[in-house]
């Protein structure tokens, strides 16, 4: 059995997700996923601090072996780029404290792991990614509508990035 | 008294200094200062568990109740600027966990507070952090010539930063 952290950095909402393959099991089961938020009424450095102690909190109880996390691209923001950068760094200090392996991959490395498509949509990731993992969000959701709102993307994402480190540790 | 810890953010060279100023004290005094630096050898989750530790240590030596760094801006290598933010999110991190107070600056504004001009260049913020503090980086090195290798710039940068929020507290 190995359990994989997937993160899907950001400091407002931070995808969280734990899955894990177990042998006689074709498919990931997801064990665990949220979408942790942060008020932005909140100082920025009390904000990386519920972040860290978040992931501390979920690594303590979940013990995977990896941390998946994407790597970031400089979008048009640039102010927030910079916030999401120093939240990722606090959510790998966290991995690397707890001595997690830690798996990285672009946006561009996810799409082609989850769907066999470098320039497959976002809707066309998300479905694939209901396919491919046992228990994903919208089961436990109780709808088979993924809503872009209340941070599903951000836990569809969290898995979407672990999922890609369990691809890659079959290769 | 009170204790400023002054961080120049990086993950290859971390400039760190500590400044207290006392009672009857004109000069805010430099009690620590160093260049804390990260082998490119190691991978990045380790440079920033180093980071971390260290960052941790200090706060816990010298007990600071400040933690002042500068806000970072987007240079040209924007690989680099993204890899200093996670760095960057580490200290704030340790910072904010330490109970410290947060004091951001930017570099026109740690040019300003030190040298009263925000065009100043690098050898006039050298110059006066030389003047305003006691026991300032070049005497403990026993030369009057400050160099740019090393790690003494990023040590004075630690010591403007710091410098630049006890100027805010006064006012």
């Amino acid at each position: 059995m190995i359990r994989i952290l997937g993160i899907d950095p950001g400091f407002e909402r931070l995808g969280i997700a734990v899955l894990e393959k177990t042998e006689g099991n074709k498919k990931e089961k997801v064990v665990f996923s949220e979408c942790f938020k942060t008020s932005a009424k909140l100082e920025f450095s009390e904000r990386l601090k519920l972040i860290g102690n978040e992931v501390r909190k979920i690594i303590k109880e979940y013990k995977p072996e990896v941390l998946a996390i994407e790597t970031l691209f400089l979008n048009t923001n640039q102010k927030t780029v910079m916030r999401v950068a120093e939240a990722r760094g606090v959510v790998v200090y966290e991995g690397a404290r707890a001595g997690l392996r830690i798996f990285e991959a672009s946006p561009l490395q996810v799409k082609v792991a989850t769907t066999g498509y470098g320039r497959a949509s976002k809707e066309q990731v998300i479905k694939m990614v209901n396919i491919l993992v046992d228990n994903p969000v919208r089961d436990r959701e109780g709808s088979k509508h993924i809503s872009s709102s209340n941070g599903i993307d951000d836990e569809l994402d969290a898995i979407a990035i672990a999922l890609t480190a369990f691809a890659h540790s079959r290769s």
